[in-house]
């Protein structure tokens, strides 16, 4: 068992923050929470024998002082091959953009060694900023995807990876036959299943998998949809896609298959027969929003991106209202900012201005925006986002020290950290009980 | 002459950026620009000399390499003495975030220790973020705005400093009764003529000054008012204060003045009869856009504050259009981020979720932003913000090499620099032509 020590925040619900100053959280061996207690003798340890001793057993207990402690950062969209073009061409529209900037640089991941050398200073990224899983968009390219994927588990955070299915609507370059799609997905999939047979992976899914990832409508066939949904239903797959973001997007959607976004999925079996998560959802409502709901798919909410892009604002309010699952992604490239604190704050201050025009629906708090970056976004990759019992021990250690001229409360800490920190506060990041130490960048 | 060797990137224009890779600038001992060049041969300089016998004169040579070379941040807006509340109860609106944070803060500032230590954080970090140039709201105390104008003038930074005029719709702790405010101001004032007569200021008018800052209309008397223009006028100050910010505040000087808000100024003297500033003008059109047209009002554009304070959106499209001076500010603390490159990203996006609304006016590109960051934003301190000849030399180097992951070109390294960048890669900041060390914490 290990023990730790700290300023432990984080919500169990999206209303408020559990807040203990100076709590303590037992992590078990197999990486899940076992307790969180405002004292440790409440943990079954008696705090008068030296910590070696505690608990007849071994327990590696860790001061972290006047630290924070709180569950690491889950990104829920995020396009890894575009990692290069962040805060790129941000006075382009989204067809244009893609067509110029972002497909051509796609289309170089044919190239393994690219690929490596750019997938190395993603996963690096993500670490530094504490996004500990992630629902990545790699290519087209299978070889490069395994790239992404190994990188994932060299560094040892949680990762569903997906090789994007496309053979329509896309340059040359960037549209696969069937049959090679569907060999590559077969061969990552074979890893997976490799993987998962591992002893060491006894216990869990393996921390990296695939997630089948068709990278929109207007982009693959029907044909190519329809073998997206029996592969995830056959290996019981996540499935990852965008959906909504575009009035254009979605009038070309309804002309291609002739019904709505979520309905032109869901006939596929790509809307919640296997766990969903569908980017942005900006014009999402009436039948599709029912449907989301039905099927439990997870939107994920990319502020910066309906901002770059010049989409629209998500309607989380009301996602969050029908008791829709909405996580945060920083969807780089449309997004620029990889911080998941980030995410937060400009998911509140996308409230506010949906708020400034529908004052029936309140903006998000705080706490809200942490449950969607935390418990409510890290729900998508099982137990993960809270520190109640049973969780996987995610989390971060936040020393704050330099942010705090004066006293502030534990709370008011955390929400200055999240609107004025960056990664120099991070001093330590853990995901699935373990310490993740910085991958080669 | 001291002459710098960079990549350097400027806006003489709105719509376009000045670039020269490998550029010269040439900076006379005045501290202003001599020339930009794109080799040395044009500043009358023999290259195949040792740069110590340059030109006849002593040349002092320092070569940049692959570095950025800038021009240094100007922030319009700024509340120095909200410092400690930066980034906190970001949940609520205006008129009760003003009565339960912000006041309270404020007369906090009656005691000059606590002043000093606040402003000491206050000062070093706008350095660190690269805001060489500021108009500061400091508090009615007099002493206290004395420390602050002392900590600009040691950190060697320029700073127009507002000690602020209030006596009406507000705790009692902040009302100043005229005649002391009257007392105040004679003392500042007096600091600075002393300051202006100094053999070392004879070139120049002092970097920094005091700014005649009534806090708005609802809170200062109209005699107060009257005493605010007529201090403007006689000492030829300039005045800085908020306009049209929030709906029920627009009603309340409509109530309390019988006038719309701009004209509520301009009847007192305060609104372009000495240069004049107004934060955020979110709800300024018709007369009172006219109005600042024909006074050269300089607008101070304050995006953060826009979403968080959940004001609305402020129309820069139409006052650049207009011809109307628009520059940036944090505004802290009803803003929660204090660099200015930061504004820029958020001033574009602003003005794509306004352009969601309002398709007839587009967005802000790059170059516009910058330009108010710098040229346009610069202009209310003199010949700031560019790099032309005769302009004081405000810079900034960056070494962007961390966020270069491939080649991009110097434009795209601006932008991913602006995007992603942060303080860490500021590694010299010039004001006035001398280099500003870290002023002390």
């Amino acid at each position: 068992m290990k023990v730790y020590k700290a300023n432990i925040l984080y919500t169990k619900e999206k209303d408020h923050f559990e807040v203990l100053e100076n709590g303590y959280i037992a992590v078990g061996a197999d990486g899940r929470v076992i307790k969180v207690a405002a004292d440790p003798a409440s943990l079954g340890i008696d705090i008068s024998q030296p910590h070696t001793t505690w608990n007849d057993e071994d327990v590696e207990f860790v001061d972290f002082g006047d630290r924070l402690l709180i569950p690491a950062m889950n990104d829920l969209h995020v396009h890894a091959s575009q990692y290069r073009n962040q805060g790129l061409a941000m006075d382009l529209e989204l067809m244009e953009w893609l067509q110029s900037y972002t497909f051509p640089e796609e289309m170089k991941y044919a190239d393994t060694l690219y690929a490596e050398r750019m997938y190395r200073h993603f996963v690096h990224d993500l670490w530094r900023v504490g996004t500990m899983r992630v629902c990545a968009f790699a290519t087209i390219h299978t070889e490069s995807t395994h790239v992404l994927l190994r990188l994932f588990q060299e560094a040892g955070m949680g990762a569903l990876v997906g090789k994007v299915a496309m053979n329509r609507n896309c340059p040359e370059g960037l549209s696969e036959p069937l049959e090679e799609m569907l060999k590559g997905y077969e061969s990552l999939i074979a890893e997976m299943l490799h993987e998962a047979s591992l002893p060491q992976n006894a216990l869990y899914p393996p921390l990296v998998r695939p997630i089948i990832t068709p990278r929109f409508v207007p982009s693959c066939t029907p044909e190519m949809l329809r073998v997206c949904g029996e592969l995830a239903a056959k290996y019981q797959l996540p499935v990852q896609s965008h959906l909504s973001e575009n009035k254009d997007e979605i009038a070309l959607v309804q002309e291609l298959e002739g019904t709505w976004y979520g309905d032109a999925y869901n006939r596929y079996g790509l809307f919640g027969q296997t766990p969903t998560v569908m980017a942005h959802c900006v014009f999402t409502e009436g039948e599709e929003m029912e449907l989301m709901k039905r099927n439990e798919v997870v939107a994920a909410h990319c502020p910066t991106s309906n901002l770059n892009v010049t989409t629209g604002i998500a309607p989380i309010r009301q996602f969050l209202n029908e008791g829709i699952r909405v996580g945060l992604g920083s969807d780089i490239s449309g997004g620029h900012n990889l911080s998941i604190f980030q995410m937060m704050v400009y998911a509140i201050q996308l409230s506010k201005a949906y708020y400034q025009l529908h004052r029936e629906q309140p903006y998000l708090t705080l706490s809200e925006a942490f449950w969607m970056a935390t418990k409510c976004g890290g729900s998508f990759f099982g137990k993960v986002g809270s520190f109640e019992p049973g969780y996987e021990f995610d989390a971060l250690i936040i020393d704050d020290g330099k942010l705090n001229h004066d006293n502030y409360s534990l709370l008011e800490r955390l929400e200055r950290y999240i609107y004025l920190g960056d990664d120099r506060q991070i001093v330590h990041r853990y995901c699935r009980g373990k310490e993740i130490l910085e991958p080669k960048d």
